[in-house]
């Protein structure tokens, strides 16, 4: 009993202020560098007064993935919280654009529409510092049987635990999808987020989770382990589908004893790396969504994400598997 | 008795809304490829609802031409209105952040911050359609002794005669400027717009500017000429120094007798031409503000335009003419 919605995302709605950065400034403002930090209101001025010129993009983890399916040519959805300023208004249309169908209605008060500070240093790596303003306003009361519908696959991210209702949410977007024959998916976001709330993963993962897609650092912190082989080995012993990015040791898709090994594309100039994970969720699940083989889903993955880090920011205007199809 | 600032700029702050279309979407708004249009609030969000995922970064003509004077780094100031909301925030930090002493505080009431929504096609033309909102409330009360200072030279741009007390606070700056010793120098903006303005551009070119930046259509629809030959003969009669783009053709600059002619640098993958004569006024301002020759002034904004067309958006972030220097 699914809608044609393929995919729902539920995530930190923000917008993207990007920057080319040295790595001087970062120690000025003691980020380590590929950092994310979660930083209050003032923080936010104060960085952003130091930062050079910057170009704003809509962004966020699973936003970009729910982006991305749709460039793929996806029927998707979204449920995440702006407020009614100029940024909450650059992130639904951006999402809208796309096709992507909002579900919740701008904050018409409170804190303002959450940005990430995406400083780019040399080599394309990024470090972020994120304000999340009207994110941390996402309630339970926001997840509902209308909001949540019955789509093939709902995703949520790691950072939502960042938000005070956020585990209590998850486990009711949960529940809704359980009902309904939606398959719960999870990005594991980042691997502080993981450390942040790793009891409360585990139970989710266990759970809840049909599908979870993770860096090998997050999946690392996630089991306390410390290399791919025995992480490989823990997570086949999960009923959960595991689809695993290695930057440029490429990804792993683990299910049960089911072992897929993908290589990573060369690239030759690796210009921002803002998003690449988002975008190997993205490819991964739009295979999954359209019953290709666990195979091809780690293909499609690999192919977005490296066309997201050949350009700046984390979304590519459009045609996310152009020139592979 | 100039101050230590090089150059000031007057005009509307804007910032850009930057997007790829087809030609198909062009023909569906009625704007013809190439052309700035402005529009109203409601045309604004009927063309911001219908276009693809969008790119914001500040943007304005001259104000873009500011910030590539900063960018070069000339010692810089500005004059134009945004409103306190999310996008003159946006404005103002990126002129500051370059070191820009902007002189006017935000509106706390009346209209939002302008948006230009920039329509990219095939080959990197773009079309515009402007929502002046907040610039539209830049009054005379405004250019004051103090807010203009003594800067070496102010730069307005055509545009300012758009809003209602325009063409009087123009007037206003210039004489201003003549009491201080600050040269007065003008940005055409479009040929339409001179074509709204013709007689006052026609007067102030006349009485008040001692330097005009304008591309060759600019020019014809001032003089009515429709070659350049004749263009450059009718120049060479006013006080006034010109520097006339002319896309592939490069650039002429007349000063009376004085005809100097610069070829454009080749260029394999235009990107993007918005900002390209913004950036080449940067360079040359830059020269003649630095005492350099008029040939060099003019090798100066060539490679500043030369640089900004291959790259998406009027403002490079940084190093404006690295690699020419």
């Amino acid at each position: 009993m699914t809608d044609k919605v393929q995919l729902l995302g539920i995530s930190n709605a923000i917008v993207d202020v990007l920057a080319h950065v040295d790595n001087a400034f970062l120690d000025s403002i003691g980020a380590p560098l590929g950092s994310m930090t979660l930083i209050d209101e003032n923080q936010a001025h104060d960085i952003y007064s130091r930062m050079g010129p910057a170009t704003e993009m809509s962004g966020g983890s699973v936003a970009n993935t729910i982006a991305g399916f749709a460039n793929l040519g996806g029927a998707t959805a979204y449920i995440g919280k702006v407020r009614d300023d100029q940024f909450g208004e650059i992130f639904n249309h951006d999402m809208r654009s796309l096709g992507v169908d909002i579900r919740l209605e701008p904050a018409t008060s409170g804190t303002p529409t959450a940005r990430c500070h995406v400083l780019i240093t040399e080599g394309g790596q990024r470090t972020m510092q994120t304000y999340l303003g009207a994110c941390l306003e996402l309630a339970l009361a926001d997840i509902t049987l209308s909001t949540v519908g019955a789509p093939k696959a709902l995703l949520l991210e790691g950072y939502v635990w960042d938000i005070a209702e956020g585990p209590a949410l998850a486990k009711k977007a949960a529940e809704i999808a359980r009902a309904n024959g939606t398959a719960v998916s999870l990005s594991l976001s980042d691997s502080f987020c993981v450390e942040r709330h790793r009891a409360s993963f585990l139970d989710f993962v266990q759970n809840d989770a049909d599908i979870v897609v993770a860096d090998e650092e997050e999946i690392h912190a996630l089991l306390g382990t410390d290399n791919i082989e025995t992480a490989v080995r823990d997570l086949a012993t999960y009923e959960a589908l595991f689809a695993v990015t290695r930057s440029a040791q490429g990804s792993v898709i683990v299910h049960g004893d089911t072992v897929i090994e993908q290589e990573a594309a060369f690239v030759k100039n690796v210009v921002d790396t803002t998003g690449a994970g988002d975008a190997y969720s993205a490819g991964f699940l739009y295979g999954w969504a359209n019953g290709r083989s666990l195979t091809e889903c780690a293909k499609y993955g690999t192919r977005c994400a490296t066309k997201v880090i050949q350009q700046v920011g984390a979304r590519v205007e459009k045609g996310l598997l152009d020139g592979f199809q």
